[in-house]
């Protein structure tokens, strides 16, 4: 049975994981009888979001990435920096503004940013194991950025992002841009969706299970 | 087009909505062409929990039930006090800890519970309007003790509750408990599931787009 890695930035949309996302994540890992293993960061989010006023809290209220993010794995989770390179098979970083905000600091320095350095040597040393490794949405800039000055014939989706990730992902290395439904790159086993942020929920699910399945068909190639 | 009401008491299941229990009821209404609004209290949670450390925070952190909600349905959210009768077609509550903690007094005072008066109101408007009325895990017992006392002969799952939630669930007027996989009362429109949590993530979503299927062919029959 395989074991997938999947990696939490918090729990909502706007400050963490788009619960969406990663909750059909998980659904498409059971369905093909992948066990999940999700990884976060024990530090402060960036921000704590109000979803129902749409703005930042303004009571200086502190949460943890990592403990948010159990919200959406309880029992399944561990400190990304605990984790061994043979924890999992196959690493899927799901998306929301908490990779933006949380896993990197694109939030604040855009085209310039840095990837958490943990979060960063996980997703390479995955790469130099030949693990594939499944990205959306947001999370698209996060691996373009890690992998890019190591893989540079890198192929990755840049469909439904906006201007400023796609800019950022079209910098780091990434020498085609793939306009389709799922981009897959095999030479690199890094798979690929455009922005789900539009989609309904029955088709990012449709979405993520085709990448899902394409992630697993990689393992061991 | 129907609407249907989703009544969420936060996002985490130990302090709120189960949030796969809630994503999957989305993804079924979604899937039968069925819009959602999602219905929650604001006011203060029962307590926060932490879910990596699997107990209460200590830091009297405080959240809001309803803000805490907007994570799981962005821009699909109202105060229950502001619902209208005729803001949806059907209603359906969702499991988690929080329907016990935040909708209903069941944490502290167990068989002798309190539901809170808005959401109390709330299934009682629906019921009596003919609207069909869905619950799962946690949820049943306070559909249970809302409709017990206006409806003699409702019929709902017991099945996978705890004994205090099942001692109580069976107090409130409830004459007949099925423990098949879905219990459908016909008479009171009202469809229950056993409880979900122990289930995998596509047993639950089978489960649960049963449940949906069923209240939508009893609106207005």
């Amino acid at each position: 049975m395989y074991r997938a890695g999947v990696i939490l930035s918090g729990c909502g949309n706007e400050d963490g994981t788009s619960i969406e996302e990663a909750i059909m994540t998980f659904l498409a890992l059971d369905n093909l009888g992948v066990e999940t293993l999700c990884l976060s960061l024990d530090k402060e989010q960036f921000e704590v979001f109000d979803h129902l006023a749409g703005r930042a809290m303004q009571m200086g209220q502190k949460r943890n990435i990592l403990v948010e993010s159990a919200r959406l794995s309880p029992g399944r989770i561990k400190d990304i920096e605990d984790t061994a390179k043979d924890d999992f098979d196959l690493l899927i970083l799901p998306g929301g503004k908490g990779v933006l905000k949380n896993l990197s600091t694109f939030m604040d320095e855009k085209i310039e940013f840095r990837v958490n350095s943990s979060v960063q040597n996980t997703i390479r040393q995955a790469y130099s194991d030949g693990k594939p490794i499944g990205a959306t949405s947001t999370a698209i800039v996060v691996l373009a950025k890690a992998l890019g000055s190591v893989s540079p014939n890198l192929k990755v989706s840049v469909a439904g992002q906006s201007q400023s990730v796609r800019a950022a992902i079209e910098k780091f290395g990434v020498s085609y841009s793939c306009e389709e439904e799922i981009c897959i790159d095999r030479d690199n086993r890094v798979v690929t969706a455009p922005h789900l942020s539009e989609k309904s929920l029955n088709s990012m699910k449709d979405t993520i299970e085709v990448l899902v399945k394409k992630l697993v068909e990689l393992v061991n190639r």
